[in-house]
């Protein structure tokens, strides 16, 4: 077997683990030098190879490439750009043959979600059809835990770790308060479709009195009289009230809650954020004092408070990419496969790319209690191995200390540029 | 000395290390059972002792009360409930002395901010003027970190850590976004009066590049052209931007930017956040994809990413409150003096509560830059010992283990209710 060299990108919205993915790509791909020359990694994901923009990762030390396990966010950068299909547009998947083929690259490693799965297949099958040859392997990695065929995305149970974090100490925090300041504590998460990382918050409370009290899921239509009812009702027993709350709630319409009707002084319709509507809501109509907090991107960046199950795979799925690759797979994605719930046991595994690409993996109403509002025991079983385990990256001045590669480029090969818009 | 039993009580907004004061104020007084009795906590703060519902602190195991080291917001409960001045209201103070002397308090610990240190001042005085015998000592405690005669607040440096490694995350993230989607990411951080918590996103900073690009501080008239100018220059530079904005900033004209008119579809005035008024100001001026975050309590709860530093100067005021008491000090905060800033050396010292109770502790002018979006060294030497060190508290089942005391009440033995509203 020639050596050749591997490309590596990452795609999409990045979460606190998909550095460890390229750490494991990396160092196994180091580990194999007799098959696998450089590992080149585009930047800004996928635009990188597109147009040449490519980076020597051989020219980081050993530690910096270790230290990627570590550090959150994508190291060589990401991009939301997706691929058009084949027929639509040819021109940028034979572009990146061409590259691919100007930099002897024999293995393409794409670490993304649901599109660059797609991408992924599409360029395996391309090179079969040219027969240039490549080994295509698909890298999980979603906060929003929606691929099919694995049993969890790399990047899920570290949001889900931070969420219910957050979720139990704001809960401590609102118990204290409520006496005589904020009754009702409002979070937003992430989840424009799915109710994954809602749900996790779920895992926080192990006892009735406990945060949160309240969680509102895109799946299940808001009925604002039934959650005002509930809310009113937790505040009377307990005192206080939790909520968390997806982004992507919709009213029993449709319409996106976040979406609704919110204008500034200008008329001009607000940027996003359920939390403060919903926290509105409650002062308006039922007079407690509320305070809310939109974790945004601190949710997915979080690699402070990392799970370490979640760590652990993330490596895993990039050690295996190089793996599967070695042993001749390709049009595969690298998949966790769960073997029991307690004690959690989990190893790798593989599924086609054709079978993934463009199914969405929902969250399950079993999860969800038959009122709406919480997460039922099976969810809780599903969920709660996701969080275990504690990873802390080295700090250095009271600071995580993260790695910034250099991130030398490759001298381009081709004459003709490739400009992405 | 005849053994006479301790008051303790948390007010105002809680922090992530209250419970630390806590514990070491009961730690302390039960390594002094031959001078101090029981350690009887109000509930919800002053209003706990006003309406004579008190907690048997001596009921909760060793081991429940080592655990308030690592649990945060206020485990007895808190309030925000100021008591008038004497004159005024002379009948709550009078109640409160009933209330000591009906259990046999002889100790009065306070913890809290300016306005608890006033409380405490009033209450010392009357003591005095009734001949009752009483030790009353303040405990410093608020994220806002505005108490003067102390070099720090206890409780500001775990929120000033959390902000700045929260701040150096989202800026990784951001910056593996920017190439085709976000490129400015804007996140609110408490402070209505002062900038002490903003500055300290400063500390994520250690080169140009590096997240936070500009800060907006209460203290620096927001002006919106110069800020836009300084967004679409490090935009321009270096492909993204991040924002940290203090909650409290206002415009020319002093009015506070999260007031400034949005209303809701009704025309109703809408709930605060600051994030997302700056981010639509970015996204309508520049044309920038902006994400924006609000911290809100999560950064004053967020005990699991705990300033060690914080950690053991919040149990070190409480145990110096009762050392003090025991010495006859009364009507008196304990204090943080730091002695040198590289290497940190702090010492504990007490200040009359006279010179303290009405005094607010200005960020100086000096811990901002010149142009006002940034932080001087100066700032940076003060800062950077407090968010030092780790202090990470157990986990169990991926969460951290707080603890909930049982908080059984003391009998009541007035006859006499007394309702705070």
């Amino acid at each position: 077997m020639p050596v050749r060299n591997a490309f590596y990108a990452q795609s999409g919205g990045v979460t606190a683990v998909i550095n460890a993915s390229a750490c494991g790509v990396i160092e196994t791909a180091r580990a194999h030098a007799s098959h696998i020359g450089k590992v080149l990694a585009g930047r800004n994901g996928i635009i990188g190879a597109l147009e040449e923009d490519l980076i020597d990762t051989s020219l980081e030390s050993t530690a910096a490439i270790a230290a990627l396990r570590h550090t959150p966010a994508g190291a060589f950068g990401s991009c939301r750009y997706k691929l058009k299909g084949l027929s639509e547009n040819r021109a940028e998947y034979l572009r990146l043959i061409e590259v691919f083929e100007a930099h002897d690259i024999g293995y393409f490693f794409y670490n993304g979600g649901g599109d660059s799965a797609d991408t992924c297949l599409k360029v395996a099958q391309l090179s079969a059809e040219l027969d240039y040859p490549l080994q295509a392997i698909h890298i999980p990695k979603t906060v929003d835990n929606d691929l099919a065929h694995t049993d969890t995305c790399p990047g899920f149970g570290s949001a889900a770790k931070y969420v219910a974090v957050s979720t139990r100490e704001a809960g401590f925090d609102v118990a204290s308060m409520a006496r005589t300041s904020t009754k009702v504590f409002v979070l937003e998460v992430m989840g424009r479709h799915a109710g994954w990382i809602a749900a996790a918050a779920g895992l926080a409370r192990t006892a009735p009195a406990e945060a949160p009290h309240l969680i509102l899921f895109p799946e299940i239509a808001l009925d604002e009289a039934r959650f005002l009812a509930r809310v009113r009702d937790t505040v009377t027993a307990i005192g206080h009230c939790v909520v968390v709350v997806s982004e992507g709630i919709r009213n029993a319409s449709g319409e996106f809650i976040a979406d609704s009707g919110t204008r500034d002084a200008f008329g001009h319709a607000q940027l996003g954020g359920v939390a403060p509507r919903i926290a509105q809501l409650i002062k308006e109509r039922l007079g407690y004092k509320p305070h809310w907090a939109v974790a945004d991107y601190l949710q997915r960046a979080a690699r402070h408070i990392a799970s370490r199950t979640d760590v652990e795979q993330a490596y895993a799925v990039g050690r295996a990419a190089v793996e599967l690759a070695l042993a001749g797979q390709s049009g595969c994605m690298v998949s966790i496969v769960r073997n029991s719930d307690a004690p959690y046991q989990w190893a790798i595994g593989h599924a086609p790319l054709a079978e993934i690409a463009s199914v969405e993996r929902k969250l399950p109403r079993e999860f969800i209690t038959e009122d709406g509002f919480g997460i039922t025991e099976a969810g809780r079983r599903y969920l709660q191995p996701l969080i275990h385990g504690e990873d802390s990256p080295p700090f250095r001045n009271g600071l995580p200390d993260y790695v910034r590669l250099n991130n030398t480029p490759v001298p381009r090969r081709l004459a003709k540029a490739f400009k992405v818009a």
